[in-house]
């Protein structure tokens, strides 16, 4: 395609692909729950088995890091080989008693919204015997959307923290701005709000422990237990619903056919300062890894991990029964 | 993780394995159908509207040529380009009465069974305008299963045939083997027939000019319309209907904790020849392409095309009807 065309599109277009992309969205959206639905017995069932096979959750992780993107530290490793025993994955704001059959959009929260639990045994590194991270899926009220969560808290045992402080600081940073009764973390803050929490926060000096520490590390070598302190771009449920009705009544509007108004466009300052949520971010990919272990890893648990033990040509989606019992009896991982 | 460990697994922990990945499977597949019946519609809409865009499906592949991991040769692209108008993806076997509420995987034939429509507006390259090809997920008698396809006939303008001969040949050699009663295209074979064909079909002619004019590429150089002669490792309807109901059978025995007979092991023989279909297949990647256009360019095919026309950091998962209309009215492809 050569580089000196242009293509004209008409606003009007436009509009057209977006209300599409955003119908085609929520499908995606209902599919995530039609599909937790149909799969969380054969899940339970599925930790029954695992939970029979040594190490299965750290050959996993170990197979999964290219699509995890994300380093997997030698650090990291150890404790995952020595102590994770397993994982679940729950989407929270679909009711338990939910139903197949009432898995419309409006029959519950949002599906998107993700909780993941990594359980460990007893350990040198922390007294943790489940850390679970709860991922929100919410609207701002200025037009973004994403997966937002609060850094909790691991108990690292003496001298064995292998983010070396970061998780620690991260969760105090977060729990000085629950305190600080500026910040307003469960309230609604758009424009001029949020650039004065941004401006408080920073003030905080639990923001700037968080920065040094994060300023000391080597590129690359981020714990993936920084995972645990995501964050995001922190929005309140609160803040989310409004944000949620604003962006349907428009798109009920544009649907209508009605003109719908600009909404006042953002200035854009490119000289300004990084907002403090994003300067003390401690895992940037956190939304993508999120969604990748609950929609790739985890659903694929089992063929990343025979990927590796099983030297197989076996074809996984259909079912093989014909394994030579004599190959299978010691696996060997290489 | 160190090299020297051993994972041992007992077999019966592999069995309930598999079977797990066969129930997960089942789901993906039945997902697939729910997903195709809940979008229908707004691909048919967003048809119309793509229909404005110049260039559109040309831009789209372009951007997905990584995803594709398929080369799309300046030949190609020139032709996408000029004449590509549209692509449709229907699943030729789910009724076109088929409605959500009867989406079980019984209520009707195999749901990754899967047309690619592709038009064209009257061009020099060649004087169809739809090139259609459909694959058949199937499963063979000896425990194989994937799609497959029969190669279709391009009918190539005089000295402007982008294969060079490869999609002609392609045909030919189908066309021969159809004719030939001893290759049985529409029955069982397994074991022995299966090889007694796969011999009768070296000694076509028309087998061995296949063989030629694909020794005689570069390689690299395989131009993306031999993918409409992708064959696979052909099965007919009727095997794979036999083959199926057998995998049933033992699935629903291991279920059952009945012991299962372990299948003949076929004979592996590692001096063996490479089978015709394999030798002579054109595009060997046809399952992986026709699973990625269908399940990731095609319904993302609206965020492939912003990725290079637009230059926005719009949620488009979100719906953002905030540009800016003089941005809009003339996007310019870089």
């Amino acid at each position: 395609m050569s580089s000196d065309e242009g293509i004209e599109i008409d606003p009007q277009t436009i509009k057209e692909l977006e209300l599409l992309e955003a119908a085609l969205s929520d499908v995606d959206t209902e599919i995530i729950a039609k599909q937790y639905l149909m799969t969380k017995d054969i899940f339970a069932q599925r930790h029954n088995t695992i939970s029979k096979i040594p190490k299965f959750w750290a050959v996993v992780f170990n197979n999964a890091q290219i699509d995890l993107e994300a380093a997997i530290t030698p650090g990291d490793r150890e404790i995952f080989e020595h102590a994770l025993t397993g994982i679940e994955v729950v989407r929270p704001e679909i009711p338990a008693s939910a139903k197949l059959t009432d898995a419309g959009l409006s029959g519950y929260g949002e599906p998107r919204s993700v909780t993941l639990r990594f359980q460990f045994s007893e350990n040198p590194w922390f007294s943790d015997s489940v850390l679970e991270k709860t991922l929100y899926y919410r609207y701002s009220k200025d037009g973004e959307a994403g997966l937002v969560s609060e850094p909790i808290k691991i108990n690292w045992k003496a001298g064995k923290d292998v983010t070396e402080g970061l998780t620690d600081a991260a969760y105090a940073f977060w729990q000085a701005q629950k305190k600080s009764a500026s910040q307003n973390l469960d309230g609604v803050v758009s424009g001029d709000a949020r650039k004065a929490r941004d401006a408080a926060a920073k003030k905080l000096p639990e923001y700037k422990t968080v920065v040094d520490t994060l300023e000391n590390k080597v590129e690359g070598a981020i714990s993936f237990f920084n995972f645990f302190s995501y964050r995001g771009r922190w929005t309140s449920a609160a803040e989310s619903k409004e944000a949620k009705a604003e962006l349907d009544a428009r798109r009920q509007a544009a649907l209508a056919g009605k003109p719908v108004a600009d909404k006042e466009e953002e200035e854009e300052d490119d000289d300004e300062e990084m907002p403090a949520e994003a300067e003390a971010e401690t895992f940037p990919a956190g939304h993508e890894v999120a969604v990748t272990i609950a929609e790739d890893i985890y659903p694929g648990a089992i063929d990343y991990f025979m990927s590796e033990t099983l030297d197989s040509d076996d074809e996984l989606d259909g079912l093989d029964l014909d394994d030579d019992s004599e190959d299978d009896d010691d696996v060997e991982m290489s």
